[in-house]
């Protein structure tokens, strides 16, 4: 028996990161219905952010993503919306318009230790008839016993399925594995993979996951994403066709949209620099990296050894001011 | 007990392929310095198709390789410096040449099914008193019993370590562990590993190897290498780090002379495009591709249903005909 595998392609939402939140309507029509052409099953669609991501502190959006979404519906044909809604920043009233403009799934998305706050959207999200969706980031932060419990939190409130995501690209596959094949043992849901490229595993983060039980796994047309990108969505499709794997996807259309319609707007290609190599090797969030700069220069420090001492603390977003002190600690040893 | 490995860099060789064997003697100079200053233990300098290559057949180098070689011997401080031989192109006056101009190592490349011609190369290496490598090229051709077979051979002319070379970067990890280990076990050599990213497992299938047993691995700064490039020799220090081994490396070296060297100076980015993933998808050596282009056009037909056949027929260099043959087959189906 083929074994079935559901691609999710989130070139239109995590590649927002890269595209600095300016996708215009055609480049997410020309994605849409390439991505509807090659039998995509699920696709993106949101600020990079999230749903109302689009503001001062994250980046304000060329196009409203309720127009972008609407855009993307007319032209992706039997391929299905998603959105990805952060409560915090994604308020209801944004899902209930997502709705309307014609998502169907919904991927709620928490820090990997706060699924907590995701009840009421997670609900809601059921209560909308949505294919729900418990998106655990930052997942490299988290041991395996604590991801089982934040998963069974979500699937308490009603999640179908529940996304291991590597919003860092810190992760190892054994790393990877483990936390997969724990969820399969300790939860009823489908098991999702999310992964970045940072120490070029996405691909084999990917297979890791899929090979521990996971059967939804995100990936984006020629990698376009935050960081390093995402496992490349065209790519993938080749590597589990080898692999024996069923994906329904055509692959020469993958390649053509990424060849013909991605690759074309891409700002820059999606290399690993030494800035993105250290986020994934500190495992640290990208956020970080401009305070980290500024802070290496003020203190005359090496900004990748206050990286290294970021991750080792586990710093989250709002821990800015932890910065400054490290780099002071690391000059005062020097 | 920490574990070892000795990584190879191959920019400098490898990396001749995507600059058109252009290098100029200044960026030798600097990449030479930077992998000593790194502390890298070998690294390559040599044509892209190896010593000798610099022909109209393969493309004239811009400089002539064993002046580069004498320059990176002047930088490179404790590094020792490889040179890459395939006999029919390499001549034995070459690689005296070579050791003349510093090299202390000689890869001898043969297709994975060819290492019989490599006897008199192999013993003029250890003549030399050159470290000696056998390097098995295009090795996802061959099953593993006659790889194990065409070791030996290398192996009884003298070789002292033996690569398994993913030209094509066409393998899959699961495919490298089988191949690695079965040399562990039949012959008394060291093993080592040699990537390229087309299906973006060069990372993956060098650990695989290492896991196996191999204990060379070759990288290439930012990638620069054929094909999609080869396994990212910054982001390879950093993730056997994190796995536990020991290079002897200095990784924030190693990002530097990524960044402030090579990035520079390369003249595009090594991203998986389509015709790139279609070589590793198909298995087939990126010297057929312009032909396939061509055959393509003039029989209307898709030239990826052209690459897959010819992978299937495991076509090597010299077949260039069999393209338009299957070109006209794939027409007259349709």
């Amino acid at each position: 028996m083929t074994k079935q595998l559901t691609v999710l392609d989130v070139t239109l939402r995590d590649g927002s990161h890269s595209m600095r939140h300016a996708f215009t309507e055609q480049q997410v029509r020309d994605v849409a219905r390439g991505l509807g052409e090659a039998k995509v099953k699920y696709f993106e669609v949101s600020h990079g952010d999230g749903l109302g991501g689009s503001s001062l502190q994250y980046g304000f959006s060329k196009v409203d993503e309720l127009k972008l979404i609407a855009a993307a519906k007319e032209e992706c044909g039997d391929s299905a919306i998603s959105v990805l809604i952060l409560p915090g920043i994604g308020l209801k009233e944004d899902l209930k318009n997502a709705v309307k403009a014609g998502a169907t799934m919904a991927r709620v998305a928490t820090h990997v230790t706060e699924a907590n706050v995701a009840g009421q959207h997670i609900y809601l999200s059921r209560e909308l008839g949505l294919k729900t969706v418990g998106f655990l980031m930052m997942a490299h932060m988290a041991p395996t016993s604590v991801i089982v419990e934040q998963a069974k939190l979500f699937e308490s409130y009603g999640a179908e399925i529940i996304y291991v995501t590597d919003s860092a690209g810190a992760m190892l596959p054994h790393e990877v594995k483990e936390r997969v094949a724990a969820l399969k043992s300790h939860v009823a849901c489908e098991i999702g993979f999310h992964a970045h490229n940072n120490l070029s595993l996405a691909m084999a983060n990917t297979m890791a996951a899929v090979e521990a039980g996971a059967t939804y796994v995100d990936g984006s047309l020629r990698c376009l994403g935050a960081g390093s990108g995402n496992t490349q969505t065209e790519v993938m499709v080749a590597v589990f066709d080898r692999l024996g794997y069923e994906t329904g996807i055509d692959l020469y259309r993958t390649i053509d949209v990424a060849n013909e319609v991605v690759a074309p707007f891409m700002p820059r290609p999606q290399e690993i620099t030494g800035s993105s190599l250290m986020m994934g090797y500190a495992g640290v969030y990208s956020s970080f990296l401009l305070f980290t700069q500024e802070a290496a220069k003020k203190y005359n420090v090496d900004e990748r050894e206050i990286l290294v001492e970021l991750g080792k603390m586990k710093a989250v977003g709002g821990q800015e001011d932890l910065i400054a002190e490290i780099a002071r600690n690391i000059a005062v040893v020097k």
